[in-house]
C-alpha cells in the first residue's frame, strides 16, 4: 500500500491510478467524493457485506429505516457484523450482542455489568450514507461529520421523466480500464463494429470503420467531454454524439436511445437525445469494480424502457464458437458489454502494461492528465473536479451529453 | 517464519499465539506436548498424509501393527510416502523402493549394490507415536527418544464407563479462535441463546440472556477453569457449571449431558455431571485445525450416547434463509457448532484484528496470559502447564469440570 | 526473477535448474534453442494463447499460411491478441484494429489519420517459428534474425518410415523432475515393476526388481546416454537397452516397441529397435510443462502404431481403490505414465527438496553436471550441447537409442 502522505508533494503517476486502497493517492482522492455503494432495491432486510475501495464494510437499514455503513468486523472481538441482528436502533453482533447504531455508536453490551457505561466509549467505524433516486451513496472521507454536498445528479432527481435502474454489474478487473475506455471513442468504430455501433446504425453510418467521425475532447468543470461529429443531413448541420466523463468515476452516454433503442432519425434531428444513460463506477478493490447504471428518459414515449430492453436483448454475440475453441471470453462479438469485458479484462493494470500511444489516444492522454490533476488537488487539500462547490449545493448537476443534429460549430 | 530462538528472552505477544509453524514460539511450545493426530478408526491400511503444526507428515501402521509418523517426503529424492507400500517392517517408497521402519531407519535400498550399507546411514524424520483410548498421539518435539510422558487423560483411560469418539471435525480458521472461545463464557448466553444453551435449558434459565450466571476464572495446574454459578434450588445451594481449558489445546465441557442430552434435573441435583465431553484441538497450520472429540460417561444409563446423539440431531439451525440471502454461513442459529464456526471463522487472526476488550473479557485476558507464560516457560527450557511432572506419570489426569448442584461456596 | 547477467561468472547451482523465466540462468539457456510450442494439428484457425518459459505469447497462422508467434498483449493498450482477427496479412487486435504481420511489424492502425506512418515504427515482440515433421518450433532467443539452425531431428525427417504424433500432454509440476527421471534408470525396475517394465517383459526379465541390469552413463555430443545391459541369449552377446537425454529437453526411448508393443524376441535379437520414441519437453513456467511425443517407425509392420496403441490401452492401473481412499493420484500402479506423474509431482522443486543421493544416482548426478555446464557455456556466449554446430546444419541428428541384442562390449 502506497502512502498517500508521502505522495502529496510528488507527482502522481498514471501507475498510481489503478490502486484504490486506504493510504494510496487514488484511494485518498476517491475518499473525497460520495460513491454509490448499492441500489436501494438490493438492500433488503439482511446486512450486506461490501468491499469499497479495499475496505470491508457492512451496509444495513435499521428497523426505523435509517441506513448505516459500518466496518465489517465488530470492534470488540472481530466477528463479522454481516451476521448481526438488525434491530430498531441498529445492528447487534451475534457473538456478544454489542449493539451499534447507524452512526457506529455502541448502545448496549449485554455481558457487561448492568451499571457499565463502557459502551459509550466505543464508537465503531461508520461512514455517512445518503439515498438519492434509488441509489445509496456513501462518503468514506476524512470528515464524516462534514461531508461535501451530495451532488444532485440530474438522472437521479425527479424532473417529470421516467427513471430505470438497471441490474448491477460486477467485473473482476481494474476499474480504470473501464473508465478510460470512454475517453477513447475510436474503439467504438472498431471493437463495436459488430454491434449496435456498427455501420448500420443511425446517422448515416456514423460509426463507420472506414470513415470515422471527428473526435474532439473538451475539458470541463466536472471532467471531460468527448464530442464526435459528422456532416449533418442538410447543409450547415452536423450530427453530434457526446459522451461525458465526470469525476471521480461517472460516465454519461448520449447516444443510447439511438444506438440501442433505435429511436428514429426524425426524432434525432428534431429533438436530440432525451435519455441520460449514466454509469456510476465504484472500485471494490484493485481487481474488481461495480457498475450502477441509471437511465433517465424525458421524452414522451411511455414504453421507452421496454423498447430499449427489447433491443438490447437482440444484441447477442452472433459468433459461432467452434468446438475446439476454449477461449475464456467467447463469444463476445455482437454485444457491446461483452466486447468491452473481453478487451478491458485482458489489458492488465495501467502502469504495469506496456503501451505505445498514438494520435488517436489523445483523449486518453488528456483524461489521464485531468484525473492526475484532480488527485493532486485533492491530496493538497483543494477542491478537485467533481466536488460541488460551496453555494451550488442545490443546483442540479447536468452533464452535457447532447446527441442529435445541430447547426455546425455550435 | 519467526525464529523461536531469538524470541526466547523477549516477551511473547498475543500476536504470536496463532502461529504454529516450525521455529515460531508457539510452534516450539506445542512441540513439547503429545498431540492427537488421528483417531485409531481413521487410520486404515493405507498411508495417511497429515499436516501437523505446519509440517507435512505421513502416518501409517506397518503389517506388524506398529504405528509410524514420518516426514511425508522420502529423504532420497522427495517423492511422497503417502503412496508408499506398507510392509511387514515399515513403508517402502514407490520411486526407488527405499524401506523405512516406524522409527525412520532406512532398511533397504534395492537399487544400491547388494553389499551396500548406505541404508544404515539414512535415518528419516520420525516422531514417536502412541495410542490411548482410541486416539493416536504424536510428540513432535526436540527429543524424540525421551519424550515427556503421555498423560493418562481420564476420558481415555478405561474406568468402567462408556467411551464414544465422535467423527473428526476439520475447520479452516485459526485454532486459537476456537480455543479461547471457551475462556469466554458470556458468549454462551448470547450467541447460543437460540440453541440448547438458551433460556429453556436446565438449571432454571441458567444461561438467560437477561440474567447471566456469575463467571469465575480459576488458574489451575493444567491451565484454567471457568466456573459459572447461579442460586441453587434450595437455600444454601448453587447451580455450578464448569468448563476446563487444559494446555496446550484441550477443552473439557461439564454440562454436555444436561444441555445436549437433557438429563433430568433430579439427576443433576443428586449426582452432578457424569459425562466428560473433551475436545482435543490440533493445529494443522495457521489456517486450519482439527477437533478430536471424546465423550466418557460414567453413569448408569446404557443408552446415554444414543440419547445424546438423538438430542444433538434436533439442534439444527431453525432460521429460514431468504432466497436473496447469499451469506456464506447461513443458516447457523440453532446449532451450537455452526454458531461457533460463523463467529470464529470471521474474526481474523489474534494480533491482526482490532479489539476493544471489556470487563466480560477478563477470562480471555487471563487465559492469554496463562498461554503466554506457558510458551515462555517452554522456550526457557522449563516445564509448562499441561506437561505431566516427573513421578506422576502413572496418575490419571482429571480435569475438574463439575456441573451440578452443590453447597454454596464449595 | 534471478538475473542471468549477474550469474554469468558465478557457478550455476542445481537450484537454478527448475527456474525458466526471462532473466534466469536456465531461462537464458533455454532461449538459445528451438523449442516445440505446438503440434501442427493443434493449431487451428483461431489464435492460441501459449505460455512458454514464463512468457505470455500468441501463436497463429495467417490466411497466407505463415506461422506467427507474438507477444500476447497488443503493444498499443495491452488487450489480448488471443481474441484478434486472423487475416491475410496477419492478426488484427479487436480493440483498435492494429494489424501485425507474423514478424511483429504493425501494418495498419485504422484509427490513425490516413496519412500516418506511425505504424511503421511499431514492431511487436515476435519470435521465429518453423514447422518440422508435424511439430511447430520457436526460437525465443536474443537474435531473432539469426537463430541457430533448427536441428533436423531424425524422428521428424521423412526417411521412408511412418510417423505418429501422440496427443499432447500437459503436467502441472516442474519440467526437470520429468527430465532427470530418465537419467535414473533404476526406477524402471522399481516404480514400474507393476507395468510393461515388470519382470514379465522382454529380454528374460530384463527389468527384474531382484536382478537389475547394469547401468552405464555415457556423456555424448548432444547430452547423455543411459545404457542398460544384461547377458544375451547366446555366449558373447548381451541385451542392450539405451535411453538418450538430448539437450535442452529431449528424451529418446529405445525400448518402446519391445516393452509397449511387445514386438517379439526374434525381431529384438536380429534387428534391434526400429521405433524412435521421442519426447520433446517444453517448460510453460516453473510449475507446468508440456510433452510433445513422436514415434518414428522404420520397420516393415504396416500396423505397428495400431499394435502399440492397443497394447498401451491394456496398461491401465490395476489397483483396486478402497472406498475410504482419498489420495489424489490413485490409482497409478500399472500405467507407466501415471506412475511417473505421481512420483514426480510430489517431489517438489530441485534445490528446495532435501535429498540423500546414493550410488544408484550417479546418472542423475552426471546429468545435472552436464546440464549445468551447458547453462554456463550458454551464459558465457559459447555453443552448448544440443546446438547444431556450424557446417552441420543439413545433417540429420540421430540420437543413438539402440535396444536389442549385440555382441558383448560393442
Amino acid at each position: 500500500m502506497k502512502a498517500g502522505g508521502a505522495k502529496k508533494n510528488k507527482q502522481v503517476t498514471i501507475g498510481d491510478i489503478p490502486h484504490v486502497g486506504p493510504g494510496t493517492p487514488v484511494g485518498e482522492w476517491f475518499r473525497r467524493y460520495w460513491l454509490v455503494v448499492s441500489t436501494l432495491e438490493d438492500l433488503r432486510d439482511i446486512p450486506r457485506e461490501l468491499k469499497i475501495l479495499g475496505e470491508e464494510l457492512v451496509l444495513f437499514r435499521d428497523l426505523r429505516g435509517q441506513l448505516g455503513l459500518l466496518g465489517l468486523h465488530c470492534p470488540h472481538r472481530g466477528t463479522s457484523l454481516e451476521y448481526g441482528d438488525i434491530e430498531e436502533r441498529g445492528i447487534r453482533c451475534s457473538y456478544h450482542g454489542w449493539l451499534f447504531d447507524v452512526g457506529g455508536q455502541c448502545l448496549e453490551q449485554p455481558a457487561e455489568p448492568k451499571e457499565s457505561v463502557f459502551h459509550r466509549k466505543v464508537k465503531h467505524l461508520s461512514y455517512p450514507v445518503r439515498e438519492q433516486g434509488g441509489l445509496i451513496f456513501a462518503y468514506l472521507g476524512p470528515n464524516p461529520d462534514q461531508p461535501p454536498p451530495l451532488p444532485r445528479y440530474s438522472c437521479l432527481v425527479d424532473r417529470g421523466g421516467q427513471r430505470q435502474i438497471e441490474p448491477v454489474r460486477c467485473n473482476d478487473y481494474n476499474w480504470f480500464n473501464f473508465y478510460e475506455n470512454s475517453a477513447d471513442p475510436s474503439h467504438i468504430c472498431i471493437l463495436h463494429r459488430h454491434t449496435g455501433y456498427g455501420e448500420q446504425s443511425w446517422g448515416d453510418q456514423f460509426f463507420s470503420y472506414r470513415d470515422m467521425p471527428s473526435f474532439d475532447y473538451v475539458e470541463t468543470d466536472y471532467g471531460m467531454k468527448v464530442v464526435m461529429t459528422k456532416p449533418g443531413p442538410t447543409a450547415g448541420t452536423e450530427f453530434v454524439d457526446t459522451m461525458t466523463l465526470a469525476l471521480p468515476s461517472i460516465i454519461q452516454v448520449g447516444d443510447t436511445e439511438f444506438v440501442h433503442a433505435r429511436v428514429d432519425a426524425v426524432k434525432l434531428m428534431t429533438e436530440g437525445s432525451q435519455c441520460e444513460h449514466v454509469l456510476f463506477l465504484t472500485p471494490n478493490d484493485d481487481e474488481r469494480f461495480t457498475i450502477f447504471t441509471v437511465n433517465y428518459y424525458t421524452g414522451s414515449d411511455a414504453n421507452f424502457f421496454d423498447k430499449l430492453q427489447r433491443m438490447r436483448a437482440t444484441e447477442v454475440p452472433e459468433e459461432e464458437v467452434k468446438e475446439y475453441d476454449r477461449r475464456k471470453y467467447m463469444p463476445f462479438k455482437g454485444n457491446v458489454r461483452q466486447e468491452d469485458i473481453m478487451t478491458q479484462s485482458t489489458q492488465g493494470l495501467l502502469g504495469e502494461r506496456d503501451e505505445r500511444l498514438a494520435t488517436s489516444d489523445r483523449g486518453v492522454i488528456m483524461f489521464r492528465r485531468i484525473v492526475r490533476e484532480a488527485i493532486v488537488t485533492a491530496l493538497q487539500g483543494g477542491c478537485p473536479k467533481g466536488i460541488v462547490p460551496k453555494g451550488k449545493e442545490k443546483e442540479i448537476v447536468y452533464f452535457d451529453s447532447f446527441t442529435g443534429v445541430r447547426k455546425n460549430g455550435r
